[in-house]
């Protein structure tokens, strides 16, 4: 505790002046206080697993020396205790950066700076790649804890458990604690085996998951995105938050369906094939999980948490819930609530006590992996109007503000990741990805992905070789499209103009359509008016549900777009605005949000308060059913044309010189004056 | 809700006055408010699972008919609807007494008095079969609750779960309730089938653990005694509280050891062993739930409740815990709290979201089992000191009333169950059970296990012959040696007296010592000296316990003896106390307790609250290990005489003869005075 002023007054000798940087807080303190005892005493924010027996190394400090005119303070090297025996063992072990002390094992002995450096605090931001709303604060849900337990005593008859209760309860002020039933069997052993010195594994503070004897700091989540076509994990250190291993795997459950629906449908058509589809992506769950473990050098037996986010389907099927009623109206969800369940539960064989965290679904249509976007993306605590658009068989979109949210579900088919489109291919070497075209000469130039060259630059024959041109992938189609738009190779409804296969052989027939030909090497690659339609029906739908949430919203323009998933990852979203995607938007606020919903699982096994935040939000979200909105089909139709029939884009505009209409003045719907207006530009 | 007064003396003539016994509970109501709604608006006790939908039938009243001055009502049968389709449809299916109603059905048309019979109430009492400080409140840990459930609609996406607890909350006020996993796998299908009507299964009014379609309340529940000889299952009806079926097994485990630390030794000497002897207890006991499901005629996966009791070393075998540190000093339990687990989780296969309870330990030495006997003859609730004693190897010894509890454990050993007994058998047809010596001609007669003639009387000879006379059980062998001691076979240092010789030929010699010849048939029986020599150390043991604790509790008597377990059940108090088992106390006032450690966990199976109660007072009960108690010894060695060397006791001088001790005067203990004053009696 800290001395009292007057005694510092009264010139007691055996008193110093201590003061924590950054926190600016300082106090007196007898001599001989350690550093640590120091610092709680003032709240000052120092980790520690093994409770000041120098084992964990967590609470690393920093002496300055010198003089602190700022802080009234002269501190100087000989006011500490020397480098001691404990911290000798400690460094030896695991080292310990110069100039650092382990401020259990180290004393005051006259007047101080201490720094306390970030990575020794308890609540510790972890840093994410972007700058983003908020950072994770590093509040594991797992935590473990060093303890001390009393030995049994014949006059005193508690069982050994209780004895661990009491320890935990006076160490670490845990109380009224459960205990996994799978520790009690190795409870005995354990406590014996560590001479009455145990680590615990704490489980959201209520529960006793796991317990090693000795001092034990290795425990690692996983944070995992069921995506229908690949399953994603990151390891993550509980002690550091880093991400010390990443995988992705095929979701292997596309040998019974390519899309969802035709998932749903070999369920309906084969009852009890939910357990085949269960059992398969449980089985690369846990492919993963070794895969990523084997990468960072430690056990599946070292995963003590799992965090997950799904779409409904992928949700319902990994939990072992039959997806059947989300294959059709009224789409209801077996349950919409945050799932905890042991791992073991559901079939993964990581540490016996290992926990798994689902986050809610929001609705049939919009699940756990649209949670896992608005907790990464945090529009709820933001003033701006935000919309984040989750792009796949389904887009999730979600609209809103720290005032309201709204959010919905937009059949976009998978005609956005290269399905039903000629040339079409998912996103690998070899597929075309990037697009441009002279609008003069009509010749296209691109890239593909495994090589940085454009296809006009010498060296990208040599370069492409290995992969060939194969076909083009999500990205590429948009970059296509949105090009030939820009150069008059398809007008504002989508159609191919044949007549320009009189100066270009890059336009040919096709039936009684024309094509465009990308390419034409040992594949040949076309974008047919067929291909056109396709898309144009994906972004109808996309921007359809956009719309029907503006509406409700009472708003006709957004502040910021997000694009969120491997697609929004990839796409410039320049042209994903050419052609009318999302709404106009000032193009340096729209951009890509990354693996949105793997960052939010990851949140959740960092910090476990984004638990709580979640589940609350999503309680508030209002959800929009887009099949039952009359409105909405009035959208999707209006927004077929490239950009639209009738919305403005005044900052696209600016951006980029968008083609004038080739048949003007013959309408005379309202959206006829928008596009008179661009034109005016 | 009732009117106010005021309306009907205003002359509302569409009011009437009802009036529910017993309660007495009074109230106005509009007419065609029916029975349940009136009652329940007046809190009268009425139950229903069905939530008054006609289904259950726990909600019958039966009205009365006539003029109730008392009341100042003049019930007619006019003044209720007529016997309606519903009823007579329930009638139909289960059967309505004469004269009773559905309350849910009938409704209210002018002054009634109705009565409410005990097992329409909700907080009924289940009758036990002997008087008792507390009947068992039927309030079962496993409820189950019909509910209508709202259907799935596009416009509010909360999945199924979250309808059916809303539905939970809004019919049964069940309010934050966590739901078993395994219950999500079959939800959707459940309300489905049930046509959005289901029946749920909540224990502990925290978490759903089971649910079918449509209405159902065929749910039991196991009250099991693991013994280390014996254990046995009581299946009971939670809805109405009853045993349906009853059964016992020899403890399989018996082929690893006959006594406990015979088990204990063979894990010790085995590492693993403790995983064969925890499967097999584990199977004996998953045969005893079929066992009475079939004599039932349910299925066990109509089974979703059981309450466990049983001895440290059961306790943990059958958790799967390691037992070796019981073994030894300081015998620390791996836990003493009460244990939940799910019963799969112990290898049970009864329904699959069933609940285990197991009671709490009290001790290293004293288990569950003493929690059990505990809590049936709930001492923490008398006034008077209560000695409860249960005899088996180990003898669990508790002491106090509502002001304090002592407990402890006393090695006895097993010569009390027959072993270490030359003729020792278990109590068993054949088995001699009562005995009788004729003083003067030290003739015996006795009754044997499986005919109720006495050995002397006509036909006796003729109903032994199938069973053949064998052995003597525990309780033969007591009658047997305090028969031998008021006949003055023995004296009070148990010496068989061989100069008796020379008066009967049932004195024979036996290499330096005698012997008493209770039967000479195809086996001959004979108590031997070392036979005597066995009973005296048990016997010194049990008592050198109770003493312990009543000179810890400061008391030197005790108002009331209870005998538990199959020992105390069998044994005559009188003969018992002539060989200084127990201490001195009117005989009225020593009885047997039966199979009190089953009846505690019926009580945990039937009244959730017990459940608490018994944690509480376990952990307020003082334990004192007799191990280390330094008078244990010295209480001990004085106990070694019969019935005692210097304890007195009136009570038992007042109502048997005792035979005047054969070496008088010689002594200058104080113990010297109470034989001399039973002497002048």
């Amino acid at each position: 505790m800290p001395a009292v002023d007057a005694r510092a007054a009264a010139g007691v000798a055996d008193e110093a002046l201590v003061v924590f940087t950054p926190s600016g807080r300082r106090g007196r303190f007898p001599t001989g206080t350690t550093l640590l005892d120091a610092a709680r005493s003032l709240g000052v924010d120092i980790d520690s697993v093994c409770g000041g027996r120098a084992l964990c190394g967590r609470c690393q400090v920093q002496p300055a020396v010198g003089e602190f005119a700022k802080h009234g303070v002269t501190s100087r090297a000989e006011n500490l205790t020397p480098f001691s025996e404990m911290e000798q063992r400690y460094a030896a072990e695991s080292s310990i950066a110069d100039g650092r002390r382990l401020s259990c094992s180290t004393q005051i002995l006259g007047d101080l700076v201490i720094d306390v450096p970030s990575e020794s605090q308890v609540h510790r931001q972890v840093v994410r790649k972007r700058a983003e709303v908020h950072d994770i604060e590093l509040d594991a849900a797992l935590r473990v804890y060093y303890v001390e337990v009393q030995e049994p005593d014949m006059h005193d008859p508690a069982g050994d458990l209780r004895r661990l209760k009491e320890a935990l309860e006076f160490e670490w002020r845990l109380e009224d604690l459960a205990c996994d039933f799978q520790v009690l069997h190795g409870l005995q052993t354990a406590l014996r085996d560590g001479d009455w010195q145990v680590t615990v594994a704490v489980h959201e503070d209520r529960e006793i998951v796991a317990l090693w004897p000795g001092f034990h700091d290795r425990v690692f989540g996983l944070a995992v995105d069921v995506g229908s076509t690949t399953i994603a994990a990151h390891l993550c250190d509980l002690s550091s938050g880093e991400v010390v291993a990443s995988a992705g795997v095929m979701n292997p459950q596309i040998r019974f369906g390519e899309d969802l629906m035709s998932r749903v449908s070999y369920v309906m058509m084969n009852p009890g094939g939910e357990v085949e589809l269960t059992a398969v992506v449980r089985d690369a769950l846990q492919d993963l999980a070794a895969e990523v473990a084997a990468e960072a050098g430690i056990a599946v037996e070292d995963i003590l948490d799992v965090c997950v986010v799904g779409n409904p389907i992928m949700h319902h099927l990994l939990l072992g819930m039959n997806p059947v009623e989300l294959g059709g109206a009224p789409f209801a969800l077996a349950t919409d609530e945050a799932t905890r369940v042991r791992a073991a539960d559901i079939g993964l064989r990581l540490h016996p006590g290992a926990r798994v965290y689902v986050l809610p679904c929001i609705a049939g249509h919009v699940g756990a992996d649209a949670a896992g976007v608005i907790l990464s993306e945090a529009p709820y605590l933001r003033d701006e109007m935000n919309l984040v658009v989750d792009v796949g068989t389904n887009a999730e979109i979600v609209l809103g503000n720290r005032e309201r949210m709204l959010a919905c579900s937009s059949p976009t088919g998978p005609a956005f990741e290269g399905a039903q489109i000629s040339c079409g291919q998912r996103a690998a070497p070899g597929a075309v990805e990037r697009v441009r075209i002279d609008p003069q000469t009509l010749e296209p130039r691109f890239k593909v992905i495994g090589c940085d060259l454009w296809s006009d630059e010498a060296g990208f024959r040599d370069e492409t070789r290995s992969t060939g041109i194969t076909g083009v992938c999500g990205s590429g189609i948009i970059e296509a499209l949105a090009e030939m738009y820009l150069a008059g190779v398809i007008d504002t409804d989508g159609a191919v103009d044949g007549s320009l296969a009189a100066r270009s052989a890059r336009i040919v027939p096709d039936g009684r359509t024309f094509s465009y030909v990308l390419h034409d090497g040992d594949v040949r690659l076309c974008i047919t008016q067929n291909d056109v339609r396709a898309i144009q029906l994906a972004k109808a739908a996309l921007y359809a549900g956009v719309r029907l949430l503006m509406d409700r919203m009472r708003v006709d323009r957004v502040d910021r777009v997000r694009l969120a998933g491997a697609f929004g990852s990839h796409i410039d979203v320049k042209y994903a605005m050419v052609l009318g995607m999302v709404p106009d938007c000032e193009l340096a606020h729209v951009t890509s949000a990354g693996n949105a919903a793997g960052t939010g699982a990851r949140i959740t096994l960092l910090d476990r308060k984004a638990r709580g935040e979640i589940e609350d939000v999503v309680r508030r979200i209002e959800k929009i059913e887009t099949a039952v909105e009359p409105r909405f089909q009035e959208h999707f139709v209006e927004a077929m044309a490239i950009p639209h029939k009738s919305a403005e884009f005044p900052n696209l505009a600016s951006a980029v010189k968008l083609p004038e209409p080739k048949t003007a003045a013959n309408t005379t719907t309202p959206g006829d004056r928008p596009r008179r207006r661009r034109r005016s530009r």
